[in-house]
């Protein structure tokens, strides 16, 4: 097969496994692709928790068009699964029994459970295997599945917008908004890629956000879950995140309004009760949850205190080219420590519109 | 003559316009460069307040080398001259009169009394004339005497170097520098484009600065005037920016302790009073002293002074990856009034070394 056709063939299982962004809970997005005689016989990707793989539903399509995918070349993102220990059998098997010819794959699975197994028993079976290498945005969807399998918890996207002196209120604007227009549009793709998106209650109280992505592609998305942290439950009742049917959870301390409870839940809220609500905590919560990329919203206080407990992989920091002065809140005032971010992360810093973009990740 | 020669004498001429850097006053950097047969027979620029125009001492350098400029080319990075209310004669005229064939020229004199008039009065009398416009950084160097004839003042740059929340200093962090060495390097260039730097007297007393170039071409290079903001003359005696021999000016408001006036004096300290110190009334002495490109490094009250006053011709931002949060001082503890930043400003932003900077041009 020619080398253009491969890279194609791969980028084309890329495109397909995003179409499991935010169903595949604390899984993988893996996306597989089946070809016989230059023809793409099988799709696939991995779309729910617990269910099939990408390669086996790929299989399953080729099969359903009355093709054999015997001596046919598989593309898969991810390097198919060898262990036992999960909810459905072992995609080498599979792959080995059909006969396929060749294997392309793109990554080893970072799972201590498969990582480099699976390739090494697809070779002894005497299947042909390659890594094609691909350096674009879609490898990067894998992320948030590489911190749950490194950290035990998912991965943490901190985003902040402020003026040019790092002020996120002010007390003499009367517009709410730092940003313009286009700064808004690009931090609204964001929440494309993160299957949750917390904010605390002051965000929920002055801004009243929907917490949804509106950008291209939205209508058959499935939203973010919206994570609201609110230990005496002041959420008001009407907020527009309680309207948008995206099943939000209020992690709250203590729950004296038991009729305010009732109101919620009843609107599909699930409320969650921890002894004190930290960064820490939340964060088990939300991998018992099975989300694995979060994004947190700020304002102020909550980014403060992921920054202090160091739980982020990514910022992201919005400069909007204003300047707030003394009467303004900074983004940081809640801070009570300086700290230093390591010169190993990687930055990078673009325009956006009217507003810059600082991007630092671990 | 072949395009790209033409290309490279203009950009020759630039270069050596840079040579005038610090030593105009109020007056524009002009180089001129003189072709003949393909070959330069003169090179000149400006290099003194009132002192003779770029073309005169190309034409010199030429004749005393025994050419004779007849029918040759002129390259001048700036129109020639024809105005009489100055100190020295028409530039035109000598051009005229010597017979040069072709002059090339990169842009208009702003000066209303010269502005294309020049090059009108060289086409009168038969010479032809082109102009080369050069998009480099070279062209820049006179946005300084531009801001002078559009304004009766000298062009201002903002600098200011903060912690990603907008806090230039950490009552926590025993260093006192909020940049790296890279940053700082690049901060330092700026002196290198400037013939003054201002500071308040909390800068000079806590950072103690130098307030030099110190990069590449600082032996032979004349240092930026020190200009610092003192109303109560508390600037101390040994301050590092007395003995650079740089002839500092300090602005105060009272003199009470003349021994002390007196001591700065003989260290070459010129010391101004006024009846208060404000931007605009600085701006105006400065005028008169002849600088025509002022940095204003600092600190947070200067800055904010300036941005309050609307008295800015560009800002430049570092900031770098480290967040003081609540126990710091922000770049805009003293500014009383929310600023936003014109949407017309060009903006530029750029990575350097573990900093970002952000450039803001009116």
């Amino acid at each position: 097969m020619k080398n253009t056709n491969i890279v194609q063939y791969m980028t084309q299982a890329f495109e397909l496994a995003k179409g499991g962004l935010n169903k595949t809970g604390l899984n993988p997005l893996v996306g597989a692709l089946i070809v016989k005689n230059g023809k793409i016989i099988g799709k696939g990707f991995h779309n729910e928790f617990g269910g099939d793989h990408a390669e086996i539903v790929a299989i399953k399509d080729a099969e359903k068009k009355k093709y054999n995918v015997k001596n046919s070349s598989l593309f898969v993102t991810l390097e198919p699964c060898c262990h036992k220990n999960k909810k459905t059998p072992p995609c080498t098997d599979m792959i080995i029994n059909k006969g396929f010819k060749k294997v392309y794959f793109s990554s080893y699975d970072p799972n201590p459970l498969v990582n480099k197994r699976g390739i090494e028993k697809l070779k002894k079976s005497g299947i042909k295997v390659e890594m094609i290498n691909l350096k674009n945005s879609l490898t990067e969807i894998n992320k948030g599945f590489e911190t749950v399998i490194q950290h035990k918890r998912p991965r943490i996207t901190l985003k902040i917008c402020s003026s040019l002196d790092g002020k996120i209120f002010s007390r003499i604007k009367t517009s709410r908004d730092v940003g313009d227009l286009k700064q808004q549009s690009d931090a609204n793709k964001l929440r494309n890629i993160h299957d949750a998106v917390l904010i605390g209650i002051n965000t929920l109280k002055m801004d009243n956000p929907l917490l949804t992505y509106r950008g291209k592609g939205s209508k058959d998305f499935i939203q973010p879950k919206p994570i609201i942290l609110d230990s005496h439950l002041k959420s008001p009742i009407n907020s527009n995140v309680f309207k948008t049917g995206n099943n939000p959870v209020i992690f709250t301390e203590k729950i004296e309004n038991y009729k305010k409870e009732k109101k919620l839940k009843n609107m599909g809220v699930e409320i969650k009760t921890l002894k004190s609500i930290t960064p820490r905590k939340i964060i088990n919560e939300l991998y018992k949850l099975n989300l694995q990329r979060l994004l947190v919203e700020g304002g102020g206080q909550v980014f403060s205190s992921f920054i202090k407990n160091n739980l982020w992989d990514e910022i992201i920091f919005y400069y909007v080219k204003t300047l707030y002065g003394k009467n303004s809140i900074s983004m940081t005032d809640s801070l009570d420590k300086l700290v230093d971010i390591s010169s190993d992360c990687k930055s990078e810093v673009k325009r956006i519109g009217n507003s810059f973009r600082v991007k630092i990740t671990k």
